[in-house]
């Protein structure tokens, strides 16, 4: 057994950020948690999905206005250089998560990881975009991801840092144990993520309950599955009267939450992750080298949709 | 949306076995809870992983002293006629975990299907076989699976019956989120299983509260993640001391737990299962042909244990 490796982990929680606020205002908050994270012995801090602006894809909208009001066509850049410097200055880390354009107009929904100094060392752009792409007048709000945003095409990638081995997905990715195994499979021990979800489901009366009961239980699920720890930061309350559930959450790989947000504002929870703690579940009951059977998981990959079941086999 | 499709679903859990208990004892008490199940208004009854005889791979035992023991060289045979034949009066079909040993001498950790005309409809062979093959003398019991039993070679077939499509899996595979896609990716709407779960990790000093945390959580995001229902049914209590969890559970497609047992003994669980209830998760946050992006997932049939991170693309 290697000597005791601990990650300050923190998770800044996001209360609402409305139309009208601008990005100097959320930065500046953003700041302020990181001084409150380093304080409390962090070095990392995970900020939420889309961070900087409100959760957009509820409005319809062209595309242009869209482009306009809320992605970021550089990373860093004037608006977030106060993040930036401030993080080079304490000497901490960050995800952020944000709206990217690129220099040839493709666009994805984006997340950052950020060194000590204040380096990008690494990013993801989310696989799992939920939603639709178009006007639904009659729903209590839109959810366009899959208008304003591509399908991600960097896959699931796993980063050096921290002292230990990472990846990072965002907000619906979460849903998918795809997701999480991608990321161990690559040998990560530590997943982080932000997220905005909605209290109310536009497809039907789910429960609001269920909403943060799916969630926790598929964060505890994927990182006891993994034998990994997951960090997940909400931007929640209500954004300009639509809100979003809180319940961001570090998460052991004994699928037990060690830290809980309590409200839905700006509130950083925190856990010193002893990285060792997905050893014993690594080596034993999740040693996939022993244990998995890639022959039996073929429609995994060959399917996309659900179908008929496969012809049976002779016993 | 079609009329209402309600499952009566039964679990049937079993207090322990003993070495000294012998079949005919074991198949009564099965009977008795069949019996019970009907009552209930159940059509479909899930009884545990190797129902007829104690957890037997704890042992250190020669291959033809477990096969003479605890094997069963046909299904149905003498000793579960009184099952069959209680099914086929009452028209309640069931699952059944036993000790599979084939003509040519192969072993399976095996499960039947029977219909409600007491006809096996389908047969799984357990895929992740927990544990270890070598003689562990310091242990505080052995995990002998991968010794008497060899993976199951039948994959995860769903089947036809019980007004719904339904697939098979046993024990430790609940724990493999491989084992649900799998099934759900043939449009099954509910998986059943037994198991018989060590209170006691041979392996390290986990806490026993966490065995029944992580059981429930897997379960629970399983059910969610794939819009099915889950009846799972344990073989527990001490059996000549050596102690198994409970918790025998069925869970709705919400991930909510709609039934539990209270104790550790014979006790029989019931939900009226509404199939419908999947409906929504799989046409929407579930509607895997619009969600799911397969060509990102390709290591999971790739490797089958963790190796180093991918190239990172050029973003």
């Amino acid at each position: 057994m290697s000597k005791s490796r601990k990650l300050g982990l923190a998770i800044a929680q996001m209360g609402p950020v409305h139309l009208a606020d601008d990005r100097r205002s959320v930065v500046a908050r953003l700041v302020s948690m990181l001084h409150e994270a380093k304080g409390r012995g962090a070095r990392l801090v995970v900020f939420p999905e889309l961070a900087l602006t409100t959760f957009f894809p509820r409005y319809w909208m062209s595309e242009d206005e869209v482009i306009a009001r809320f992605f970021e066509r550089a990373m860093p850049n004037a608006d977030v250089a106060p993040l930036f410097n401030a993080a080079r200055e304490l000497g901490v880390g960050f995800y952020l998560g944000y709206a990217e354009i690129t220099p040839d107009g493709r666009r994805f929904n984006t997340a950052v990881l950020v060194d000590a100094n204040a380096n990008i060392v690494g990013k993801y752009r989310k696989v799992h975009l939920p939603g639709h792409s178009d006007h639904k007048p009659d729903a209590l709000f839109q959810h366009l991801e899959k208008k304003f945003f591509e399908v991600g095409d960097l896959g699931f990638p796993v980063f050096d840092g921290f002292g230990t081995k990472l990846g990072m997905c965002i907000c619906n990715d979460r849903r998918w144990p795809e997701t999480w195994r991608m990321l161990s499979l690559q040998s990560a021990e530590l997943g982080i993520l932000g997220y905005n979800t909605p209290s109310r489901n536009i497809y039907w009366n789910e429960p609001p309950h269920l909403r943060m009961h799916t969630h926790l239980i598929s964060l505890q699920a994927a990182a006891y599955q993994n034998a990994m720890w997951i960090g997940a930061a909400a931007k929640c309350g209500a954004e300009d009267g639509f809100h979003m559930i809180g319940g961001s959450v570090i998460v052991a790989p004994s699928g037990e939450i060690v830290a809980r947000s309590s409200g839905e504002a700006d509130e950083v929870i925190f856990a010193n992750a002893d990285l060792d703690l997905g050893d014993v579940f690594r080596q034993h009951v999740f040693n996939f080298a022993k244990h998995r059977q890639p022959e039996h998981y073929g429609l995994i990959i060959e399917r996309t949709g659900s179908g008929a079941p496969l012809p049976h086999r002779d016993s």
